[in-house]
């Protein structure tokens, strides 16, 4: 699958048996990319068959214990489990000082190529990019400062529309200049349309992940449109103000961002551990926006 | 039951799906002592239905991180969940700088009682006693400064032979000196011995905990007649190169220590990942020592 997201905790801060702290495994056009890493981590990993040292680039959304309290572990196991490939760690300010430290303490650091990068406070850029995605960061409203994370393929390239590309005198050698959308003369000196020849390429898909946050619509101008969009659901209606307290969501308030921003599918997650039942995140966020899950360890959605 | 030690992580370095790395829950005439805190022990407290908020005492043995990174995330819950009894954290020189930074990083620390003793290295003393138990440590011969445990039950009070002392003219008055051990005269002026009228206590128990360590017959004297020996077995004999190039021991160096220092049994543990099997090193074992079990996560064992 091109495009998929792992879901390896779902608890918020306190974990439970069956419900880890936050972490996620998006694989993105052959890129891995875990974001947030509460305790227990790589343990999630192994539970659900996903190698450690297949993961390229960390996101780590805010400082917050359940969401960074596994990378130690994760980095000192990819450490003597002989990683030789480089790591990408992109997070808030200080993530440096939290980890490294710790590196030091319970070894030796790590030899392979690690590589922080610091993210500004409320920031909103193109964090990393390649020639298949692109991951930007931007603004949530917690308790500090936190990041969201929007992962994007880049457009897919045209398609070949091989039997009337055949009926053309073009030469093959034409034929990437065509899927690039430039139009050709054959040999007689007919131009041949580009649109005529090829077709547009599989839609290009994109998820946002928002954790932890307030309601804030603010964030909606940075997740417009997208395919997938987990948003964090810590309480139910009835909480709403020990939500607005301690700067987290509810179901409602999760599912009216992505009503508003035009998603086609929401997951809920985060849900406090005071509740045993996820059934009731699932229709409080149903009454504005249908097409939403309440996400599980271990759960699996295609993009 | 008394004296109890519940498994809680048996695997070393690297943890896998059903072996966590090492930490232990022993309760010991109800004091509720944790021996290490590998990452994910909140989990596995509350996997076997451990209450986090009953342990009163923890005991680090050293500062590797399938020993330690744990421990934030479990004082971090205890203060989420409101906590306002005491804790003592005893582990090696260097505990405290690990883990009030990482408190400081992800909250504002804790607000209940955190008294953390820092052990010097290679010492050999009583670090806790109370009216029922005493805790010492003793060194292990590790690639770091690492403390061994031994958890003893002080002396029972002896037991009163109610049929004897009837027949004695003694007040009930006088029954505590009796139990303790002193003579008392009757109201006709007749001595009435402790031994004729009350009976030796239960036999108090000592657990001895040592991981992680090579192999070194000076912590016998430590250890001499303990009823239960938990001694790290990380490798199998055929890699005992490897165990004594990384100050670990094998299956059967653990069975060694556990015959000479008289020891009623042994559990062997912080087996490497490497092996699936772990029925190869009790066998190992056995051909030194016979009452060896293989710990398991989740075993439960009554001294």
């Amino acid at each position: 699958m091109d495009f998929s997201v792992t879901i390896l905790g779902s608890s918020a801060a306190i974990p439970k048996v069956n419900r880890n702290t936050t972490s996620q495994y998006v694989i993105c056009k052959n890129r891995h990319i875990l974001i947030d890493c509460g305790e227990g981590t790589q343990i999630q990993l192994r539970k659900f068959k996903l190698k450690l040292q297949s993961v390229q680039i960390i996101l780590i959304s805010h400082l917050h214990g359940d969401h960074i309290l596994g990378l130690p572990g994760l980095v000192s196991s990819m450490q003597l489990l002989g990683r030789t490939s480089s790591l990408s760690i992109y997070g808030p300010k200080g993530i440096s000082d939290f980890l490294l430290p710790i590196l030091s303490i319970i070894g030796k650091g790590v030899q392979f190529d690690l590589n922080i990068v610091e993210l500004e406070p409320n920031s909103n850029s193109i964090i990393f990019e390649d020639n298949c995605i692109t991951i930007s960061n931007f603004p949530l409203q917690h308790r500090i400062p936190t990041h969201g994370f929007l992962i994007k393929e880049k457009p897919n390239k045209r398609r070949l529309l091989k039997d009337e590309f055949d009926k053309t005198g073009v030469s093959v050698a034409y034929i990437q200049k065509l899927i690039q959308g430039f139009d050709i003369e054959d040999n007689n000196g007919v131009k041949v349309k580009y649109q005529d020849v090829t077709m547009e390429g599989k839609l290009s898909k994109s998820y946002a992940y928002c954790s932890d946050t307030c309601f804030t619509p603010k964030i909606i101008e940075y997740i417009a449109d997208v395919d997938l969009l987990y948003h964090e659901a810590t309480f139910l209606d009835k909480e709403a103000d020990r939500a607005s307290e301690t700067y987290h969501s509810t179901a409602k308030q999760a599912a009216s961002i992505a009503l508003n921003a035009n998603t086609k599918r929401l997951l809920l997650g985060h849900i406090s551990a005071r509740y045993n039942d996820l059934l009731q995140h699932e229709i409080e966020a149903k009454e504005i926006f249908e097409n939403v899950s309440v996400v599980k360890d271990g759960d699996v959605y295609n993009l």
